[in-house]
């Protein structure tokens, strides 16, 4: 299905596998430590090493360590090796960035926006965004080997298209994959923003090295992102992990995607705003109310600083939301059995409360197996885990071999 | 971990690729079908296939049709490259098998047994009933070249031990697999029986070629088996699936797991049998009335058997039974938005109602997205899916390139 920018920076699966290795592997991958760890010859690896280097994609600097013989001389992608170049389009802001191959930050920006105002109000500003990097750091687009796309929908993989997403109006079946190419003629990967935050995580932040990871996103809205096998898990229309439309309560309000009782219409920051602005004007909340008149409105995180100046309505709201969000998650455990919980999310921020009634409910309603060895974390990585997901896939997208 | 029977059939991966490819390729696989396949040169092929046949794992039979140049003979896995030991021990019955390593039944018997009696008696059982079948069909325990077994209970797989199972008294720690490596001096592969299902309905029942597959029994409890990419999805302590213990109604009776409401006290089949005996007592069905005047007690079957001869209180039994199964399930496709569920277990036969009023629930309460294409049909295989996943599980044990 792809076609046009469907290259590889690699010529076989080893030459992708060394090229990986010596991303993620840090400062002290050495030719001898490659040999050992792929379980291929010595002469193989230094093949390789050779025409990587020769392709400009492996730099040699220093020596490793080595109790004699000889030494073995370490290896980096150079930034000469090209950059990666990250849309991450959330609902209300779009995050721009160039990252190294290692998904190294070079250059971020973050602006409000409105994904509402459709795909090329939104794409064009932020390709305005990407070329203001790219002459920053003295670089230019010819030097993107690869670009990463979030989006706040779900997306076709094999076309790069979004399909049917609830929050972007106008976005529906539009083609981010293909428009990006023909604009940098380089690969681009576009996947759900929750996936990707999950795929940061584990790549770079808290969820490092675990098998099966699910992330949680508590913002405008509830999403899931899970990691199983350090790969993110899409389901058959790619939209796995859509947690908030779980139903959390039967006799609840009508969401906005027209069922009852879902998780996001109970606990996600316009609910939880809701419940504030209510206490504010009937006077349980001197706090608030005072903030709702200075501000005219309130938001999700009025509600955490209330509670942490020891305000118990505006607690018992953020400890309601945790409660029904670890409920849900309980389901969730119950079907997936991770590893590892990321939450994360604007609202993840509001409190300790929240996180601590997320795992009382989750540990409380899960089986004992499935949580014997179960860490309920916060983001590591938040606000970028989207930026470095998105440049994940984008690297993802040129260490496979072509296919064709 | 695996120390003694950790061997393998095969020398090296594309060994294993060819005999995966014949044992699944049915009549029609040549050396010339599996250069084309397998992208590999015609010559290394040759070579690989020539090892095999000498090992006497492969076998050459007719010619495969064509077209002029030298014709390629047809490949196929010999019965005398050995069968697969195949133990399915239910709550209620031990099913015990002899296959091909085409995971085809030669020899197969079931008998009722109670899995409370404990490993050491239903094994020896088991054990004795295998022996009884390999000397019908001429065979014996050195042909044996995998064992493949299920168990009602969740299974550590690094050690083959069950962990915390909850209906098993006297198995928890239990290491199935030693034991019978032990006995079969084979390698014995042991997982959960609803995970061997959904692999057995994979492998050569109705969702060959499904990417995501989910299979939900329906039985004394419920359960469900997850197979992504082809192989079961077990989650991090080997629980993924456990979709018996979700919540169905927050306003539901205690379940035997300790926990409110669960959808297996709801909907399974000793729910089912206690509204028809209540049905029956207060006079609201004649037939069942009188069957359980007959009978002593009633079954799932029986209220089935009333349904359909017209008995409006069973059908709306079933009909309960099926909404909270696909309200419950609803939730199961948000998270994976698997490519297909099968439905399977005792209870899935009684009668078309149930299945139609899973459909209508998960249609009705999923995202469009989820369900655009998600058939929910019945299991192929039946009785004997766990039979043949087990099998399968054994042979892929035994196809893996060994590591050490």
């Amino acid at each position: 299905v792809r076609q046009a920018y469907a290259h590889s920076l690699v010529e076989n699966p080893l030459q992708g596998e060394i090229l990986r290795r010596v991303l993620h592997g840090g400062a002290s991958t050495s030719r001898a430590r490659l040999t050992q760890s792929l379980g291929v010859s010595k002469s193989k690896v230094a093949f390789e090493v050779r025409r990587l280097v020769a392709a400009g994609l492996l730099a040699e600097d220093g020596f490793a360590d080595s109790e004699g013989g000889r030494r073995s001389s370490l290896l980096h992608v150079p930034h000469s090796a090209g950059f990666v170049g990250v849309f991450d389009l959330g609902a209300t802001s779009t995050d721009v960035a160039v990252t190294t191959l290692s998904s190294d930050i070079v250059a971020h920006r973050s602006e409000p926006s409105d994904i509402a105002a459709g795909p090329r109000a939104i794409l064009e500003r932020a390709v305005e965004l990407l070329d203001e990097l790219l002459l920053e750091i003295g670089a230019h687009r010819e030097q993107l080997v690869a670009v990463g796309v979030g989006v706040p929908g779900p997306v076709e993989q094999p076309t790069g298209r979004l399909v049917a997403p609830p929050i972007m109006p106008g976005w529906d079946d539009f083609g981010v994959r293909a428009v990006l190419e023909e604009e940098f003629h380089a690969p681009v990967a576009v996947d759900n923003d929750v996936n990707i935050m999950a795929l940061g995580e584990h790549a770079r932040g808290v969820g490092q090295g675990v098998e099966n990871l699910l992330f949680v996103k508590i913002g405008t809205g509830i999403g899931g992102g899970i990691v199983i096998g350090g790969e993110i898990y899409r389901g058959a229309q790619g939209c796995a992990g859509d947690i908030g439309h779980l139903v959390a309560d039967v006799h609840g309000p009508i969401c906005a995607c027209g069922n009852i009782g879902c998780l996001e219409a109970l606990a996600a920051a316009p609910a939880i705003v809701r419940a504030a602005e209510h206490l504010a004007r009937e006077g349980s909340s001197q706090f608030l109310a005072e903030r709702l008149i200075a501000a005219g409105g309130l938001e999700a995180r009025d509600v955490g600083d209330a509670a942490s100046r020891g305000d118990y309505e505006a607690l018992t709201i953020i400890r309601d939301a945790g409660r029904l969000i670890g409920q849900t998650l309980a389901s969730v455990v119950s079907v997936l059995n991770p590893s590892l919980i990321v939450i994360g999310g604007g609202v993840s921020q509001i409190g300790n409360a929240l996180l601590a009634e997320i795992r009382t409910s989750v540990y409380k309603r899960s089986l004992p197996l499935a949580t014997r060895n179960l860490p309920i974390v916060l983001s590591q990585l938040e606000p970028r885990a989207g930026v470095i997901g998105a440049s994940v896939i984008g690297v993802k997208s040129v260490l496979g071999v072509p296919t064709s």
